[in-house]
């Protein structure tokens, strides 16, 4: 006979199951799925997310948790059981038709949005906006918060995150990236970007990127890399099955190779998770932030590094042997590090990127609390872009209407990509303390000394730890923006330096 | 509010959906999947047959198939509830622990097989083959028959067929056959097979292959063909994703370019079922016989005809020029149907064929009665063997070894490949009664008027007939061998016919 906690830890595992196979089902969907097949999909992953769903909140699933002590079992045990309860009150304290609302209206208003950011037309949007912002301040009101409403929409991304903990943080953020930007402004000094919009074959980025994702340390037998319009990684089966996709572009290097390093981080995490725990929160990432601090970390601070670079430039230049004819690899690595405001966050550098970031944090807070009405969201954006950029976006299109996210009903998403950010810088030096010939090592083309550490201080964890715990443990702070500051004032002083020539 | 038939019918909906769910976890994995992610998808894939299974068998399913009336609502809801209660019945009558047993015996018995056909040591393997043969034998027993055990087995994949009623036709089959290859023997007017085994870059296949399945009706929009070790068609969603895969090697044109034909011909059933009805059984073919009828028919009917290479040989020289520099279209038409006795059944030409099935049929039916041990299946294989080929394998791995359906508990699928060519032949005489320019439409490159025919005759209907009701509806006739005797008389007759030159 199971025990009543070998007994939950099974129904764990086959609403994991039932996940990853909604997760295959979407993977197949933007990579291999013949156009037709559209309808069947559809039915297939409303069934399965359906069956998930039943699973946890079944009143099975209730009497096993309670009948349960917290602090039976190991550690993974305890993990398993506490994050466990907490998605089965988080989900039970939401009316099914509420769940049900949500997802009608967010198919309707996706279709909205597709249809008004082409014809830059928010006033077509804004219904839909409404409904939706009604409809999450009501599953606000459900779940619970402390401060504001934002609190709980925050917490399903980030839990335990807070717009009380994370708005002096953004602040403090904005006001040293504005002082940054000044200074970035000012310079002289600028990154010849012409080199990274010349011709770049495609079957040769096709070489780089695989090669650049197993140099990070992506594993091909444990996970596949394909090619979809917006790039992303999967976890198809546990650390055993791990997918990225990528595009390309052919007159825009960067796009295809760090979009694929940038997924290669997510999936190193997903790689590094226990096997041997895989479907349980024990082999799950504790956060989306610290999620992205992974993919950041594996992008920036090491693919957007010169130390990465004097490893790989000779591979990079021998593949593009025309397009790259008498560019340095100092001046590769300042046009890879260039700064600029832009009106797009996906195209935003890293250091502007956050601004992006704080200003919709902003806005769906308002939006939130009901101080700002969804049909007043352009004249809003444009006021705070111009205030964090100094330019106005020159239609909706490239401003308000330009992330898919509101349309699906997500708020509390975007907060997640700065601090992943913001958790990466902080990691990053604690591993320069830790490791100090790092340069080095990448220099000489060895990521492994990095990637050991993260799987050893932050990936076999799975959820043990939160966010904030986990960034306390490891770097021995609680989470600040000086690391973040520090490496970013560094880094583009330098880029933005007179050079010697 | 729902009717109960609705009810049912959405029900019937959902067990479809997790079927066809099942099958691209299988498509996946034998596509696309990294190695490593096999522990992940055995228990995805047990999830989701278990899901299956358990909504067939339910209590709720059960209590709407006993609340509505086979005769009510149209034929499509009459089919619906007719198939589904079969299944229902079929499936309740097998107690769980008996398919439980089933199941792992499988999973020893398939390992121990590889080791043992690797090894050519079939007393290795005989002790799985008697445990799968008893368990056989109580699920027949539970199922119930009114001939002999092997009926039960049979009517899994050939609903409604019985040993009774296959055996006269098989003896007939066979005596028509070896009379047939006795005067085939005789000729020396054999032609010349090395064509066909000169070197055919990949590259240059794929395109052929590609092309060849888009010349039977192959819709692309709808589907897909992918590379597999063992080549197959699955659907996925409906029939509005089909997919086929094949294998290429490069000194042997036949078997990626037939294969493809082959599996093309399965996917042009799926494809012609009706969308509307997808997940039903409204929507699912007849029977593997049946199913095997459309392979055959597009592979053999269609695809080693004259008049079909008539349309496609310049085509095919094209993309071969030095492989194929003086071969003749009647050259090349003469050595894909070269006839020859073989002791692999995967490899056999058409007509030898249907022995190897005999053979298996034979041998089936005795392991069942119980009046063939399993440890003496060797002897009886090529003693069999022998008798019906006039040679002896060399080895058990090319004797009663070869094949992996006994390792699977799979008995009672052979005869539907024989079936399969038999029904073919029944309809292809039909069609050139209703199609009478049907030879001169195939030379001319048109394949449409046959696949609308098919359509029309035999896809929309799903499971609406049973395989004897739908041979007759369609030809007027029961089944019978005489289209197929005559249909290879014909052809090998002129095959092996002294040749102008």
């Amino acid at each position: 006979m199971p025990t009543t906690l070998e007994e939950l830890v099974e129904r764990v595992k086959d609403i994991g199951r039932l996940r990853s196979i909604g997760q295959l089902l979407e993977w197949d969907q933007d990579t291999y799925m013949p156009p037709r097949g559209v309808t069947a999909r559809a039915q297939q992953a409303a069934l399965i997310a359906g069956l998930a769903h039943e699973k946890l909140t079944a009143a099975e699933t209730g009497a096993l948790l309670g009948a349960v002590d917290v602090n039976e079992g190991d550690p993974v045990r305890q993990t398993i059981v506490r994050e466990t309860r907490r998605s089965f009150e988080r989900a039970s304290r939401v009316p099914n038709e509420l769940v049900k609302s949500i997802a009608e209206a967010s198919a309707v208003a996706k279709d909205a949005w597709v249809r008004a950011r082409k014809e830059d037309d928010f006033a077509a949007f804004a219904p839909h906006l409404a409904t939706l912002v009604a409809l999450k301040r009501r599953l606000a009101d459900h779940v619970g918060f402390q401060g504001e409403p934002y609190d709980a929409l925050l917490d399903e991304f980030e839990p335990g995150a807070t717009v009380a903990g994370l708005a002096p943080l953004f602040a403090e953020l904005e006001r040293h990236t504005r002082e940054l930007l000044r200074r970035i402004a000012a310079s002289p000094h600028k990154p010849d970007v012409g080199i990274l919009t010349r011709h770049f074959p495609r079957t040769q980025q096709e070489k780089l990127c695989r090669s650049m994702a197993e140099a990070l340390g992506f594993d091909f037998s444990s996970g596949r890399a394909d090619v979809t319009v917006h790039p992303f990684c999967t976890t198809i089966g546990g650390s055993g099955d791990v997918r990225i996709t990528t595009r390309y572009h052919e007159d825009f290097l960067p796009a295809a190779l760090f979009g694929t390093m940038h997924e290669t981080g997510h999936a190193l995490y997903e790689l590094g998770l226990p096997f041997e725990h895989m479907f349980t929160p024990a082999a799950e990432a504790v956060s989306l932030g610290i999620h992205e601090s992974q993919s950041r970390m594996w992008e920036n601070f090491v693919g957007r590094s010169r130390a990465f670079w004097v490893a790989h430039f000779k591979e990079l230049t021998a593949l593009f042997p025309e397009s790259l004819e008498g560019v340095t690899l100092e001046d590769f690595y300042r046009a890879i590090n260039v700064v600029r405001p832009s009106f797009i966050r996906v195209e935003a550098d890293e250091l502007t990127y956050n601004l992006h970031i704080i200003l919709r944090m902003d806005l769906e807070r308002r939006l939130l609390r009901g101080d700002l009405k969804p049909a007043d969201v352009p004249g809003a954006w444009n006021g705070r872009f111009s205030q964090l950029f100094g330019i106005v976006p020159p239609s909706d299109r490239e401003g308000c209407l330009q992330d898919i996210h509101w349309s699906l009903g997500i708020f509390g998403y975007f907060p997640t990509y700065t601090l992943g950010n913001l958790y990466a810088a902080q990691f990053f030096e604690q591993v320069q303390r830790d490791l100090p010939d790092l340069p080095d090592t990448l220099a000489a083309g060895q990521t492994r000394p990095l990637l050991d550490w993260l799987r050893e201080k932050i990936h076999r964890h799975g959820q043990r730890y939160r966010a904030a715990e986990l960034i306390e443990r490891v770097t021995g702070e609680p989470l600040s923006v000086q690391p973040f500051v520090r490496y970013a004032t560094r880094k583009f002083s330098e880029v933005y330096a007179p050079q010697a020539s």
